[in-house]
C-alpha cells in the first residue's frame, strides 16, 4: 500500500484501503484479471472508484496488494515449521485448514490460486508463496533437493485438498470436519516428511 | 459438436471443428471467460471467426465443447478403475500422468482445470467430471460414503499435483520423472484406496 497518500486521517485511510483490498481479492478470484474493474472493486467497497485509484494507482498495482502475503500467514507458517517433525504433517495440515477458516487470509490463498489460474504474473507470485512459505522454510531431508522435493509434495497434497474443500466444493470432502480431514490426510503429509520416497 | 450442419467435405470439417476446439481449449486456459473472444479462438485457429459460430453457435457452446470428457478419457479411466485394488493407487497415478501426456485430453484438463476457476458453470462441469470420472466409477469402500471420501481424497491428491506439475510448473515436481514420481506418491494414493481412514 502506498506510504505517501494522505486524503483523510490515518484510520480512515487504513479502514478504507482494507475495505478495497477484500474487494479486489473477491473480484480478482471470482472474475479473474480479465474480468475485473477498478469500478465495480469500488462499487464492491462502496467507495469513490478515483479513491481506489487514489490509494493503489493502477489495476496492476491493486493485483499486486490482493495477491501480497498478509504478514500474519508468513508468520505463522515460519512458526508451523517448527513443530517437532513427527507431529509436523498434522500440525502443517492445521495450519491450512485455520487459514482458510480466517477471514483475510482466506481471502489472500482464494484470490491467489484462482488468479493464478489465468496471469502469468500471477502465477510467478504463487511459485514464490508456494516456494517461500510453504517450502522455503522447512528443515526437512538430508540435503536441498530432497528437502524441496518434500515440501513440493506436502504441497501438492495441501493445495489440492484446499481446491476440492474450498474452491470447487466437492463433496464429502466439502463438509468433512477438520478432525475427520486431519486422521484421514495427516499419516500422508508424514509420509512426506520423513517417509522413505525412493531417492536413496 | 454439432451433427446437422455441413459447409463442406466431412473430413473438412472434423479437421476443422477439432483445430478450433483445441484453440478454444488453450485461450479459455489461458486467458478465461472473460477475456476470451471467438475473433481470437479462430485467429489461432487459423479460420474465419464465421465458422467458430457456424460449428459452435455461441461463446457458451464452445466452452461447453471445450470442457467436455473426451470420449478416451472417460474409457481409460473406466478401465483404469477395473485395475486389482491392490496396484491402484500407482495405477491411477499412472492414468493421471498419461493423461496430461497426452495432447487432446492434456489440453482439455488444463482448460477445465482453468476454467474452473472462473466460472460457475465450468466449476459444474468440473465437479461432474471429477464425481464421475475420478470418483464415481470407483469400486472403494465399504458403503456409498466411504467409497465417496476415498475417491475425493484420491482427486485432492491428484489433482493438487497436476497444479504443481503441469499449471504452475513449479519445481522439482514439475520435472520429477513419472517414475520418481509415482515412488514417491503411490504410496500414498494406496493409503486412500484401502487404509485406515478412521471412520470405523
Amino acid at each position: 500500500m502506498p506510504q505517501n497518500i494522505s486524503p483523510g486521517p490515518r484510520d480512515e485511510r487504513g479502514v478504507l484501503s482494507a475495505r478495497i483490498l477484500t474487494a479486489a481479492r473477491d473480484a480478482f478470484a471470482e472474475t479473474g484479471w480479465a474480468g475485473t474493474t477498478i469500478r465495480a472493486v469500488a462499487r464492491a467497497a462502496d467507495v469513490d472508484p478515483a479513491l481506489v485509484y487514489h490509494y493503489f494507482g493502477s489495476k496492476e498495482a491493486l493485483l499486486g496488494a490482493a495477491t501480497t502475503p498478509p504478514q500474519r500467514w508468513l508468520e505463522s507458517v515460519a512458526e508451523t515449521w517448527l513443530t517437532p517433525v513427527d507431529q509436523l504433517g498434522s500440525a502443517l495440515l492445521r495450519l491450512m485448514l485455520d487459514a482458510w477458516a480466517d477471514e483475510e487470509i482466506g481471502s489472500f490463498l482464494r484470490a491467489v490460486l484462482l488468479t493464478a489460474a489465468h496471469e502469468q504474473s500471477t502465477r510467478e507470485k504463487l511459485r514464490l508463496v508456494v516456494e517461500r512459505s510453504l517450502m522455503g522454510v522447512s528443515q526437512l531431508g538430508t540435503d536441498e533437493r530432497d528437502r524441496m522435493l518434500r515440501s513440493g509434495l506436502i504441497s501438492s497434497q495441501i493445495i489440492g485438498l484446499a481446491m476440492m474443500r474450498y474452491v470447487w466444493q466437492i463433496e464429502p470432502v466439502a463438509s468433512l470436519s477438520n478432525d475427520e480431514l486431519v486422521t484421514a490426510i495427516a499419516p500422508n503429509l508424514q509420509h512426506y516428511v520423513e517417509g522413505d520416497l525412493g531417492r536413496g
